[in-house]
């Protein structure tokens, strides 16, 4: 009997096209292994910064870290879902995407588990040349290792909602952890991505007093309001960081924000953030996840204005836990579905990271 | 009868010698006023910062801004100290620097009294054109406002013990209590100043496990080591911010300090510091008082190290209380007493700001 | 002229009907004070320990310290209020019920200003017999005494909405400052008097992912659903402290909550909330104002259960600014605002207290 | 060839002489399993509660939970102790008591280990009559399953300074971490046995500034000064809490402790604490690990005092990491290593525990 193949789009060289490959569909798995039939995998800010080679990674590899399927194939080990809920084949499940050791200096000493010395991600940290290839969400099968923190969905919530909220939201939860907003904050947000529209969507939820958002195109600051900005301020429609700066002041009393969530990815948001915090606030480096390199900054201002400057990396399995447990609210669930804009097969998963990159998606997803 | 004068050492113009100026000594002070005669004025790195006008004062300004003297008029209504403790005339005592209006935005609303909207600090931010005049250290006499917050020293407290500290000891207890030493810590100081200084007696004190210190000149790095440095980096001795990482993590297991703290005031140090904190650790930027400018800087060091980079700035008068209750340690007063190594009259006041500037002197003091 | 005077209901005797007397209204005020014509005020749960004698207090003593009124006279030198609004006769306002020392032990050195040895409260610590008499809410007029934080009220906001939330908000917001809400917590409220519709306000406000009530009578548990409350258990309709664990239980998976908020004043109600959190949870004690004495409780539930039990006590002018800026959002303001169900006139006060004391209001006020 | 046996103490019958038992040496260890010839156990004051029954465990059981021994046989996946560093037969180790499931609600969504549902700790969780038997200190032999946290000892640190430490030091750094000592704090430890001596050592360490010990006999509260206690209270020689609370206040400015540390262990002694600590301060219920049952206590102190009350439950494996770590310093090393005050062979098991139970010895061991 031939041996079963699916398709994946596999990232072989920086800025071209994926390519269409075979693998093989593994017909036996190991004994806490769990093979899925990839339902929707959403494209991320992440694999943009992939694509066009902005972080260092082992070609050729199948992108997709954030992902929902069923289950298909199960290893006679694998019983419980990370939370102890039992697991079946069928069942419709994500997980978290990236497995650590448990064992070195961060994990155990520090604590800092997002910081293993030995993480890997799916999508990201696996060569598709080394068997057994299917490590990422672009494809119509993954096979997930033992040790994937796996979470079984429940009927109601819509994968598009979980596929919305993407890794954006799991590492926003992660970020406020880190930086959480407080009774009768004023927020700020920089950037109205999908990071940032998820710092929105938990600053609104945690009761924030007034939430900023700074971001573009129009289409995404429309999404900020309807996500529960009071203010938007558009990049495109501003003259430059120091319009920005006295419109902030003038929404915070001259004061600038409480709390500030940088959510851009462009070092210049930066020095123009440290800004916006009024003296003994916060400011949350979230989303600089590429080295994007230098940027002139002023060391005195964190001195001078007594600042809080935080940063934070990724996300925990227990991070993805509360992305579920928030999105259980219907308020939220339907505004993070809604986020998915654009469809797209595995033959078009290069046009897709191009819609990405141009931020003409809310947000861009891929059915195999 | 003639008006009672006294001599006070101001400076006129920038980066020019201070004048030695004569003002009349008030006869009749304020309800809640002191007349204090001068002991001993230290030289802070701050004067001479003020003195090169790196930093925007009313010029003309009698400098000095940690003092110790001795009451010699005391208005009717002030009869306590800022501890409750009976005040009399020839009482001998110390002062926070700064006043604060109580009432604005961030000494109420946000509880950041350093950052007070109106705060006033002597030997900065008074104009010495204006009566009465006499507002910083570097003179006779000096006139304490209503609202300064008074400490009566302890007999057994040296005088030199208290200048010995400084405001370097009282600003290093603000920062550690933002960015304080955890049990088991390795503890990195930048700097081997006053400040620096004062910061590795601090963590030695609250338990550090290890502490490494970088700095120069050469009887700096010494002193450093009397203080509890169990290693030292010079920087004279390494050829740039690429030898120090290493040495750091090769004292550190490869991993980088728990806690770093930056006591050096040039913008530089900041993005070396960055590096060679631990993931997860945290940077205190405690030396940054100066303008001095931007510095290139990479922020995705901070979202990828996931760090907690903090500023404090200034101190409050708790701290100056908390700094006293350190100072009765005997290990550590006969410490910050033998920190002082020059003195200067009044007429020196020139010469003695030249010597700090040169770091030529552990501490530096004026005695009228 | 003759003298005005104005009516005040006075606590004179323990237990007994309060007594309304005339006192002189000042004519002539002091600069930093100011004479306020009551339009509303409270009736709180201490109000009615104070009048049983569960708590020492200088009788006799005019009742009241939750309070909204129109400013009558103002002080030559009182020109703003505690946020720095221009003040001018006719504007309506609130203030903090107590003045602190800001010069003790507790105030300066420990920031505990709630425990300031020198504390006073309006409506509570200031004997009616001597003068100026006015410093209780019961009255038509109550006169401020400089040092008093002051809030102007925003027009859009209904002195109904300030008076139903009540020093309870006040005091849950400091709470629940001591003992945030968490992203993602379950919360349990033991009590749906006042201050626990408050908790269950703030948390829900918050970000509480579940919501638990434990109260009576029906009315209150009514009003908690209406307030938020995702389960309600009835104190009336369960067996003990017994079943209404199992039922906490069950609605929690098993473990108890994340953060119980005690806000039912009886000792009963902290050995059986403890055993209601989940271990390694919080647990506040928040209602325990008058000393009713002790009760059984096993230290070894603390030790095992690995808890973090906290108290907060009252609360500080910043707090008030907090729930003044809390009832701006509409849903909330309407929600306290509708808690006031019974009216009362001066003379009727002792009814009203009686009907507090008998829990068959949901808010009880006074319109002098 | 005969099966090789071992002897060890077993308790078999609460409050009855432990048994002197054989059992099988096990000749074939699993992969990640480890023989280890004990050298040295500590009796710990949870041994005499386990002995008197005060605690429910699965009789036969071989206690023993602070064990020093040499690695006799080595599972052949288990190359590496907790901290990286690699294993071989013959090294000198120490490990954590307890081992967790890591997976459980407590493990994993809440980060509270020591309340893991599944935790199982050598000398107190495991039958004896169950093979393979050998799951505690007061043996010849122990085997440590997979999974344990083993910690190779350092050359320069004595199995005496080790065990002395024993579980009393690794509960104190975990009870401290929880409830921190703050610079300048005033820090009063109630109870001088092993636990309360380890916190008095790790407060000193930390920078306390004046520590007071209650406890007794007249030996402990010797090696309470020896330990680095500013004063000392005797039990024995005062008439009861009253006089203990005026001593106390006496030593704090009439104040009280900023923290109190409970190490006591009589449900008593928590009702006596919390009139220790100053308002607004810190309470850490670290004694109480037996159910002694119900005291009286008054829940409004905890109100209106402002207090934290902390609970903390045995401890993680890093903190044996730290406890290690603290060993290294030369002064606590040493006063650590004179604890061992009696020694006992096997056989002499009864009389350690009759040993300890009386408070005669400082710390007892079993060499066996």
């Amino acid at each position: 009997m031939p041996e079963q193949t699916c398709s994946a789009a596999v990232l072989t060289n920086y800025q071209e096209p994926l390519e269409l490959r075979e693998f093989p569909v593994p017909d036996k798995i190991g004994a806490e292994e769990a093979l899925v039939r990839v339902q929707m995998a959403g494209i991320c800010g992440t694999d943009v910064h992939l694509w066009l080679g902005q972080l260092p990674i082992p070609l050729p590899v199948i992108l997709g870290h954030e992902t929902v399927g069923y289950i298909e194939r199960l290893g006679p080990d694998l019983k419980k879902d990370w939370r102890g809920k039992p697991l079946t084949v069928g069942d419709r499940i994500t997980w978290a995407s990236s497995i650590t050791c448990g064992e070195c200096y961060y994990c155990r000493l520090k604590r800092q588990p997002t910081r293993c010395l030995y993480r890997k991600a799916y999508g990201i940290s696996y060569c598709a040349d080394e068997a057994p290839h299917l490590r990422g969400g672009y494809a119509q099968y993954i096979l997930l290792r033992k040790g994937s923190a796996i979470f079984r969905l429940p009927d109601e919530l819509l994968t598009e909602a979980v596929v919305g909220g993407g890794c954006a939201l799991i590492t926003a939860i992660h970020g406020l952890e880190r930086a959480p907003v407080q009774f009768g904050d004023t927020v700020l947000i920089q950037g109205t991505g999908p990071v940032g529209l998820a710092a929105l969507a938990l600053a609104r939820h945690s009761g924030a007093e007034k939430i900023i958002a700074i971001g573009a195109p129009d289409h995404r600051l429309q999404l900020a309001r309807e996500f529960g900005a009071d203010g938007v301020i558009s990049i495109e429609h501003t003259l430059g960081p120091g319009e920005r700066r006295r419109q902030v002041l003038d929404l915070t009393g001259g004061y600038g924000a409480d709390l500030v969530v940088e959510c851009v990815g462009y070092p210049s948001a930066v020095p123009e953030g440290l800004e916006l915090c009024r003296d003994g606030g916060t400011y949350l480096v979230l989303g600089q996840y590429a080295d994007a390199g230098d940027v002139a900054m002023n060391p005195h201002t964190i001195t001078r204005k007594q600042l809080n400057v935080v940063g934070s990396w990724a996300f925990e399995p227990r991070h993805v836990h509360q992305a579920l447990i928030f999105l259980n609210n219907t308020h939220w669930k339907e505004l993070f579905a809604r986020e998915v804009s654009h469809r797209f097969s595995l033959q078009q998963a290069s046009e897709a990271l191009e819609t990405v990159r141009q931020h003409r998606s809310a947000k861009a997803v891929i059915v195999p």
